[in-house]
Formats: structure tokens, sequence, C-alpha cells
């Protein structure tokens, strides 16, 4: 039997329970220690983590103290966005193998002290992505893989998620940290990761290609006064300056385009509205459908069912033979799979630290392109130049890079 | 019974025939007046008219003829994209009412020659864009003046239409006249006004609203040169700098976005891909889909089709009773019942000569965003600020002015 893996949890909210939750699927894992500034939600982790183990499980307030102390192989870092980065390069620093949760960027320079980090250290940055193993993602990973859309030409993704009650309650201080309402006050793209990073893997971004300018538009705010106003009678006046719909478009290196859009204050459902198109066809998330020339009847759609049955990824496959397990469909389990491999084994990661770096600075280069007027700005390479080296998907089924 | 509206045909190609025989749908219509370069074509279609309409028609191969000599109250201006504005010039100054297929413009200059001439004449000119007057359209018109979507904030639309076989038979000569093809030697949003035009009614560009600025994006082109490998078995040398898909953000006076995508070179079904999302919920073409707040269940689509019993527009409640008549699903036929009920009656059309500008010479200014590397750009005011008048529907049930 192999080793355990100890893995330390920064941040035990929401995000941090669940995913630690999620990880109590994964073989030959132990939570060995866990840090969050509120001292009861370290208490009932500490408990409920030691129970389970059998493991002495340490409880700490400060991340620094975590990263000095525990007896940890790995941390996950679910903290608030604003931390991620700081406790990240702390880890780094200290030789520890991090896995950051999404989030958008504070500033662009952070994302270049994280990749200085790695740099400086030799330690690796696994961004915890989940969208990355879901299961259409995946599948369409091996729609890609197995040339079926034939070479990629445009990409579109979305994050499309009524937050309004959310960002309701945290205005309202009915939740105890304001996070989403906070960036209220910028104008910006301001979750990019979930359909930026497949999207992303899809074309070799950072490996083979970079994302070279974008530019932005935002539309007015309407969607959270009106519910404002209609929750409680009054008008709104505070601060907030986010756009309804912000959309994005990024140009990249070997030619394709990839478009995003923003959609959080309006009613609607939720969709990452991903559409992976090629010079064979193409794969779009809302109608579930897919063309393909030669196998699909000519101009027209053909849903994605029977495609799913035939290109379902291995990984996939796999999970749905045994039972899926744990939240957000099953991808949480499957991406903190992966990462516990990654860390074990100390390899490079499938989004590494420049993966993190570029899809999550691409919050506050649409605030730059939108303050400027949408004008087309520079993307950062923060890869120095080492973008133009291809990158090989690893022998195994976890990697999702294509 | 109404004095019968006496109509010329400039350009009777395969789109002036579909039109002259859907108008021969409309009552209280004669086309007494053809003309084209190409006298076979000219003599055929005198020939029918004089027979359908019982009253001679004229043939002519230069339009300034038609224009000067021909007893007519309207011509219908369908030649070639480059000639369109020079004969709708020409014809304004003449004091004959104008109804101009639609296109990409030239340049810009020559979309304020056209406002210019109708400035200086008073002339009218409609811009025949189908699209308006399609079933879906109206639909949408209608749901938005009823207030179901309530405030409009975002709009998406597209021309998506694999045109790979009809630029072969341009570039090869199996077409006589390569408009398409000769088009690809610019890269620009080919063909906008499809998508654009609804989109630019339901938000009153142009009377309370206007484009204020735009940003674009193009990927590589491969689609056809992959195609014509496939075809020929050989390399394409020719020239091909059309980008596969084009992405344009459009931000507006308001506060509105409105997203529009050209793909016109890579295998796909055809589709239009409207979105139109206000605060209330939004409409989207792709799936066929309605979300309205208190009205679906929270966070589920519902289909289209119950709303479209509800809210079908009453033009087209009257066309399916009577039944649809004409081509691309009868929206020709109603666009031109309206163009001749405008016409007859000299008023201002629903598309103007400034919607006509705005709309066509988007096709430029993207070009001039991409070859500035997608940078923003400002729209022309075609109006010269005239658009902070508002402009209330006529009326009648051909209006598309919300």
């Amino acid at each position: 039997m192999k080793k355990k893996l100890k893995v330390g949890f920064i941040g035990v909210g929401n995000r941090g329970q669940s995913l630690m939750s999620n990880l109590g699927f994964v073989e030959n894992t132990v939570v060995t220690a866990v840090c969050d500034l509120c001292e009861s939600r370290v208490a009932e982790c500490v408990k409920q983590c030691t129970e389970k183990y059998g493991v002495e499980c340490s409880g700490f307030t400060d991340y620094r103290e975590l990263i000095d102390k525990a007896d940890i192989d790995a941390v996950i870092i679910a903290s608030t966005w604003l931390t991620h980065i700081p406790t990240a390069v702390y880890a780094m620093k200290k030789g520890i193998y991090v896995g950051m949760e999404v989030g958008p960027a504070g500033s662009v320079d952070e994302c270049r002290r994280l990749v200085h980090a790695h740099e400086e250290t030799g330690t690796h940055l696994f961004l915890l992505e989940n969208c990355c193993w879901g299961r259409y993602e995946m599948f369409v990973l091996n729609l890609i893989r197995k040339g079926m859309l034939g070479e990629l030409i445009y990409l579109a993704g979305a994050y499309q998620h009524d937050c309004r009650e959310l960002l309701y309650k945290e205005y309202s201080g009915e939740r105890p940290f304001a996070e989403r309402y906070l960036h209220k006050i910028r104008n910006m793209e301001g979750y990019p990761t979930h359909e930026l990073a497949p999207l992303a893997k899809y074309i070799g971004v950072n490996a083979g290609n970079r994302f070279m300018t974008l530019s932005a538009s935002s539309t007015k705010a309407r969607g959270f006064q009106k519910y404002y106003k209609e929750t409680t009678g009054k008008d709104f006046e505070g601060i907030y300056r986010q756009g309804d719909v912000v959309n994005t478009l990024i140009t990249c290196a070997c030619g394709e385009t990839i478009t995003l859009t923003y959609d959080t204050s309006l009613p609607r459902p939720y969709s990452r509205g991903l559409r992976v198109q090629g010079t064979n066809g193409l794969w779009m998330e809302d109608n579930h459908s897919v063309y393909i020339e030669g196998r699909s009847p000519k101009d027209a759609w053909e849903k994605d069912d029977d495609y799913l049955t035939e290109f379902d990824h291995p990984l996939w496959k796999k999970s749905l033979e045994e039972g899926v397990k744990g939240g957000h469909g099953g991808m949480d389990y499957l991406m903190l799979e992966a990462f516990c491999y990654y860390a074990r084994n100390n390899m490079r990661p499938p989004l590494d630290v420049y993966d993190a770096a570029s899809y999550i600075s691409i919050s506050c280069l649409v605030e730059q392109s939108l303050s400027l007027g949408g004008t087309a700005i520079s993307i950062p390479d923060f890869t120095d130049g080492k973008w133009v080296i291809k990158r090989a998907a690893d022998e195994n089924d976890y990697d999702v890079n294509v």
C-alpha cells in the first residue's frame, strides 16, 4: 500500500469543507491540518478529520503556522479570493505542493508573484479548476484528441449564473463574508476560469500557444438593483459598478479566438455556454448539440447523447461504472483524485502555475480594457517565451492537456 | 380600389427575381420596369411581368435610364453589394422611394453619401432587411413590447452560414458573379444586417439610442482552404483574408451590448444565434428557449413553443391564418407588403436611411478595428445627433420599431 498523502486545508468555509468532504473519497489521503480565521470552524473540522482518518489533525488560525508547523505533503487553499496568492506563494516557498482554488485575481502583478515563487523554488501549483474534469468538458477533450472537430478555430464559454440572491445575502449581512459583493466595486470579468480553463487546454495555451490580446465590453448594471428594490421595496443605494453582462474577446497566438461572457446579475438558468468549433464541426453546450461534417446529416444538428456514449472520456466511463462520487456532479472528486496523484508524484500539474496566472489575470485585464473604453490590450506572457514549447499529455487519465 | 403602386427592379439576379416573385403576392402593385446588366435576364423578366400584370413592363440595362425614364413610384435595388449605394443615391435624387437590399457597405463614406442624399432630397430609403419580419424576430419584438423581458441589457446575433460551396462555385467560375468570393480579400464583419437589424430595432438604435463603439476579433482562415483541398485535391493558392469567425462587441449609448458572430466558412448548421436578454429574462434561438422570471420554473429553460402561441406577432398570426406566402419562410413577402405600404404612403420607413447606414457600415468598421489589432473604435453617428429623438412605432402591424 502506498504511503498516505498528507493534506492540509487553508480556508474551510463552504468551498473548503466541500472539498474536504470530496477528498474523503480519494484513497490513500489523510487530512492532517486545517486552518481558518474562524476558530469554531477549525475545531469542527479538526474533530471530523481526526475521527474520519484516525490520525491527529492539527488546527490553525494563521496559514503561515499551518505551513511552517503542520505535517503535510500538500496544501489546498480554499480561502477568500484575495488571500489565494499570498498563501500560495508562502506555501511554495516552503516547498509544499499547492492546490489553489479559482477566483478572479486581485491584480495582474500578484499573478507574476505566483509565477516567480514557482520559478524560484521549483514547487508546483495545481489550479483547482474543477470544470476541467466535468463530464462534458472531458468528453469534448476526447472529441478533440480523436480529431473529430478538426483544427480548432473558435471557442466560446461563459459564467452565466444568477447570483443575485447570494449577492443580496452578502450585502445585507446574512452571509458572513461579502466576497462577491465586495468585488462589485470593480467592473471586470468576475469569474473567468470555469469556462476559460477547459477551452485554453483544448488549444494548448502556454504549451505551444498563448493568449495574445483581449478587448471587452460591459453593459449597464440593472439586475441587482432591480432585485434589491423588489426584495426590500427600497432603492439600492450601495456601490455596484459591475455591468450585468461583460463580454471578452481573446485572440490567441495560433489564430484562435476565445470569447467569454460573464452574466451573474440577471435572472436565467445556469450555463457555461461552451462552444468548441473546428474545421470539421462543432459542439455546443446550450442546445447540447454536435455537428460533424460527413457524419451528421447535412446542415442538421445532432443531440450530443449519441456522441457521449461513444466519446465519453475514460475517466468518466470508469467513474460512471464505479458510481459517481462527491459534489458538482462528480467533477470535484475527479479533480481531487488528479490533484492527489500529481502531488504524490510531485509532477508538473495539468493546470500549472502559468495556467493559473494566465487564467485568473483575465479578470483584471478585462477591467483594464473596460476602463480604457474597451480597447484591445496585450495579455502578459507569464511563461517569458517558454509557451512555444509544446506539452504532451501525461500517460494517465487525469491529465487534461490536449 | 387603391391606385396600384408601380415598382421598378434594379438587379434581377437570384435575389432580385426572388423578390419579384414574392412581390407578386402583394395586392395593388405592378412591376413596370426592370433593369439588369444581363440582357437575357431583362428580356425574360419583362416578358414575365408584362404577362402577369397585363401592363407593359420596360426593360433597361442602365439603372440611370430606368430611374430617369420608367413609369415608377418606387424602386427595389437588388443588384451587387458594391452598386447598392450609388444606385440608391441616384434614385433618391430623382425622388423615387427606394427599397435597398442588404449587404456589407463598401466603405463608411458611401454610407454618409446615402444619408446626405436623403437629407438633400427628403426621399425615403427602406432597408430591405427581411429578417426583421421573420416570425421569431417579430415574436421577440412582441415579447419586448409586452414587457416580458424587462429592460433590455444584452443582445447577441450571428450570421452563421456554411457558404463554402457557394464560395467554391464563385471561385471556380461556376457562378457568374463572384461577389462573395471577391470580398474575401477583406477581413470584416461580412454580412451584419440579418441579426443586427432586428436587435438594433429592439433597443431603439437611431431613435433614442445609438451604437457607440465596437471592437472585433478574427480567427485564422482555414475552412475554405480545407474545403478546396478536399474538393480539388490541390492546395488553395488564391487570396483569402477573411477569418473563419469574426466576433464583434458593440456598445450602445443606453448601456446595452450587442455581440455579433460572423461564421461562414466552417461546416455547421445555419443559425442567426439570436439571444435577447433583459432584466426579466431572456430568449435564445439556438435552443429555442425562454426564461422569464416568475413565470418559468426557477432556473429552468422553457421551450419557446408555448410562448410563440401566446406572443406570436399579429402580422404573423394573420399570415398563418391566411397561409404563409413566398420565400424564406414567409418573411420576404411580409417585408415587401410593408415596403409597398410605406412606399404608397410615402412614409418614413421602419428601417430608414440612418438605420441602413448604421447597420451596413459595421462591416467596414469591424475591418478597421481588426486592422488596428482589434482596438475599440467609435461608430459614426449618421443622424448627427438626432438619435436622441425617440420614435413611436407606427400604428400598423408592419412597423418593427419597438
